[in-house]
């Protein structure tokens, strides 16, 4: 409801900028008695993390997570959470703020220069301050927390298309996306997008992608309509991330272009004596309201707009400049969208599984 | 942050069914001293009403608006918002029960039937209850108050896509949008419409579309980030219409395929002294703050599940059926969205400029 | 978290003016399938309702409650909500405007006149219009439908104290509260108030009064601090009632004359087995947590500010004038409050029952 | 609107146990531009910290605050806001765990102890946890920030009444409050006092406390109703401070004797040609918004239940005990409550002068 938090039960707010002290978030409404250490945190932190490989930007940060609130060992020795407030931390390390110091009166074509300038009237330039990919550190470590309040859940996110580049969805093998620096999940264009991206790291330039985040073990019955919608609020939560420009939900902008027949999942009642779908165009959500069959959404991430070759733009003062950034950047900052989506994803679900159990009991 | 309402400082909150005795909506938050009759909603609520003409439902209703509180005349003989809540509420006359007995116990294919008897255990059965495209009657009365409040807001939507067909967006024409059943911006298109979407009717089946919205006259600032960005939360709120599948802002997925030299807008100094942007690839949104460009959304809208193939289903009882929905449908939904998209860009816009307003004064 | 709402799950949703068509509520995240009749939200209404003693307003409002939306007849007849929102409506017939006409131009001193005025720039004028306590209607009945949340749950209000006259503890008994006009639950000082308070009517004046709200049937664990505490959220509810100037829970201001040793509840294990409290000084609430015991709220409210002895004033144009409110009004607000104060407790404990539900299963 | 926030623009939400590594808060929507040092936060730190006196706990702690975001030095060599969140954090150095490890299984009778368990099935008791009034150090800190948030505002608390002990109201003296460790504005009661409560102190008891919180330069116009009044988010506010009791508006409790020719506060014309009133038994509201006096609230601490007499209580595994506190604790906790209401009434205007500027302009 405020503009730096989100959720109603488990609600998360962030606050951090790229090159202050420290960045994190406070995530309040998680249940009590949950077993969280920080290694888990760290572990999908690591994840996320830049300079792993030459497809990102060289920026090199630990991102140590540390728990500051909300649990304690208890009796059998395990940390746990409380029900208080979580505080999560991380300190900024690599900051290298000289980097920044001639863009601070040029605003970066594409970056969110101009706009934090037209809104706030001051503007934190050292890394793109607020506006900078580093706040989904902390989106990360949310969902980290949020993967643990609904027992069986599991959200795994890959990047389906590179620029023109889409994967064979056939080649479809969730253990491949863990064997290249890309999270594909097709080994074939895996090999493909090395020689792609390297290509477009050379030149300076950066290109788009799309990523899939999948949800599985989500029980029917959860999202709250008409305006808390399970897809609604996914959709919401995966646009907040930066440079994200769209969303689908299912088979998304691929229904515009089918009928009825073609479209609607069939239902059947399954070797179990439960009803069971015998498709999943929707994607998980009808009518705003989970079915019981995964969660599929999908997001499209803009090419960074930190590239080499000069760009026309103008400076606070009113001046006309070409600007070139040269900074440490990502090629693809889709790559490192995956865990930040999966996060979001977790986060979104957690909190109608407590608004339901809160509503329906 | 409830279910049924959305905005912060504009906030909205629809209630009723679709075959109860009324509908309506609560709007909390308008600025006091805005003139505001109810003619000026009806005139909203007459471009949605169903029954106008052979591609849209054939349930005929009025529609009729009226202003239950929130206004009063003012000593210059206008009726004016006060500040106070205003209560809208439209009655539902043509509401032929009888016509959905038969699916008491069945759950429609693509229908939230199922999804909402997995989360309330109740379910009203009369013409989908509250998951019915009626409510957004209540979305087109919020919209209508919405377009005031920011002065020189301008709100359109068109229908770009309907099936594969695709508008030639060189013949886009603002006024042709009025001048067809179908708010098609492109009169050629809107011919060949009119032969394909018959046949759609006639086959008793039923097809998706896209609309786009664009919101002119918005200023550079609006827009909360990290979690009430712009862009977000038009994504919310259009994601939240029923029957949407995806959601994108400027070029949305397309911007996948670029590289960051094709997308990025460049900028220059205007015939004004102002800083003004050479394309518009962002939709008028950089780092979930509006640019001053014009705002520019895009919603893919599924087929509507009601038609008159039989599809594979099951009963509430655990038996399997086929369904064909006979009732009275649309043989293409995103016809009667296109105003309910304008409404809810309208209503996030408004929320946004009062939040600005509020936080940077 | 907007301006006309109060409850996080259970959210609560008022409109309406004092002279305007009607007034009514929207109940957003009432759990479904829970019995719900108009008779008896009419019921709770009617013990509200102005005109049925020379000691309360002569306004003579029928105050009948439709439900909207938000319930239908399950199967087995009996009519249930849904889960969707529960609007309600009570229609304003005796409204007699002309009553207020001299006043439009002149702030009545103690009333929010001059204040609605500073605020909006435009008020209505004609019974108070949105500051009425008429309004009450609206949290009256959102409350009776509160009161079916929490199983077991037994709210109940009394006039404690009119004037400087208070009642003696030892001689209450709840069921007095129902057979005198003020809702005491002495029957001795209901007989020495009927005297008093005829001599403030018959004078013109007004006087103030205390209430006392008692809910039993909470069980331990409600409550969500920090700032979602069980009784903060009481005192922020009742405070919200017309002309109430403090509220206390348990032993309230008398609490800070006691030492520790005094104040504090000490525990045993009862004759169940489980834990109990000895006394109940702290009314059912620590640390924001209810206890189990009942739950104990008082609150003030002062005396009408309608009264017959002329008081000096201003109008809206800068003028000196003497105010003497001739209307129809109530000799002690204070009356008509008691089952205002049941409602808002009632609607705080349900929110607060499924809040905890949510977070803690 | 979630468990540990409070606020709509201005928004506070705060974290940290007693005896975790730190504590602190992060303050959403705080205006752009607004010079901010940490020295300013930490001043008033200072007047709360414990361990100023023999009349406080002896806890020694720092509690130096840090800025982690939210501000940047501008190019005047200002540090000032920006507009993003600022997150402050707190940490703790004087912990000495183990002094509360024998409570580990016990209820301390009169605090909340029994019921976080009752909650959360699970309790941090070293130091209360959570429900420490080592919390209130965040409120303090964010009340510092609040307070520059709208020009000309001046909040001052003092202590008026310790046990039966009132001041008298005819010795007020701003300038005494900073000259006594009791913030006492009377200068004859402050010395009283002395005694009174060293008395207290060598007994090992505790005594509840009255404190008064005025705020002056708010301007006419601010609160929103029905359900977001000024004077029921203060009374919200300073009721969500650990161990109050009771709030009042103006003349509170004492409303509830007086005739309406009594309490209304008569208006004229002031020398500057405006409205004026004439007296302020109001407290500065009327109908929930401002009236451009003085805002006038009080509200009544109970007397900490940390004593060192035994009391009967029960322990976790359901067995009779007798609890004594050792531990440092507050002979009257009420002293440190001053500059925390304070606090929470500075936050609660910042923020309803967003708000008003928001809906109103």
């Amino acid at each position: 409801m405020s503009h730096n938090s989100f959720g109603h039960l488990f609600r998360v707010s962030t606050w951090g900028e790229s090159h202050g002290p420290a960045l994190g978030c406070v995530i309040d409404g998680c249940p009590p008695r949950i077993p969280l250490a920080a290694e888990e945190i760290q572990a999908f932190l690591d994840k996320r993390r830049p300079g792993q490989s030459k497809f990102t930007t060289q920026r090199q940060e630990p991102d140590a997570v540390r728990i500051l609130s909300g649990v304690m060992v208890d009796e059998d020795g395990v940390q746990k959470t409380t029900g208080t407030p979580i505080s999560l931390m991380i300190e900024n390390t690599d900051q290298r703020s000289k980097d920044y110091s001639e863009i601070k009166e040029r605003y970066r074509p594409g970056h969110a220069d101009f706009t934090y300038d037209a809104k706030y009237g001051i503007r934190d330039y050292r890394g793109g301050g607020r506006s900078s990919a580093r706040e989904t550190a902390a989106r990360v470590a949310a969902g980290a927390v949020a993967r643990k309040v609904l027992p069986g859940l599991v959200v795994r996110g890959a990047l389906v298309q590179v620029g023109p580049h889409r994967i064979d969805r056939s080649r479809w093998d969730w253990e491949a996306v863990d064997r290249n620096p890309f999270f594909c999940p097709d080994p074939v264009a895996a090999e493909e997008w090395a020689t792609y991206l390297d290509g477009i790291r050379k030149d300076g330039s950066s290109i788009g992608a799309v990523i899939e985040v999948i949800a599985e073990g989500v029980p029917a019955g959860l999202g709250a309509p008409i305006y808390g919608k399970l897809d609604q609020d996914i959709a919401s939560a995966l646009m907040s991330i930066n440079a994200v420009k769209g969303v689908e939900i299912g088979n998304g902008f691929e229904a515009a272009t089918l009928t009825g027949e073609e479209n609607a999942d069939e239902m059947r009642i399954g070797a179990d004596g439960r009803p069971e779908f015998l498709s999943n165009n929707a994607g998980g959500v009808l009518g705003g309201i989970s079915s019981g069959e995964p969660v599929v959404a999908r997001f499209a991430v803009k090419p960074t707009s930190s590239i080499l070759t000069p760009r026309r733009s103008v400076t606070r003062g009113g001046e006309e400049v070409d600007v070139r950034t040269k900074g440490r950047h990502d090629p693809c900052v889709g790559i490192r969208a995956v865990p930040v989506g999966e996060a979001m994803v977790a986060c979104i679900i957690a909190d109608h599984y407590l608004r339901h159990r809160g509503q329906n009991g």
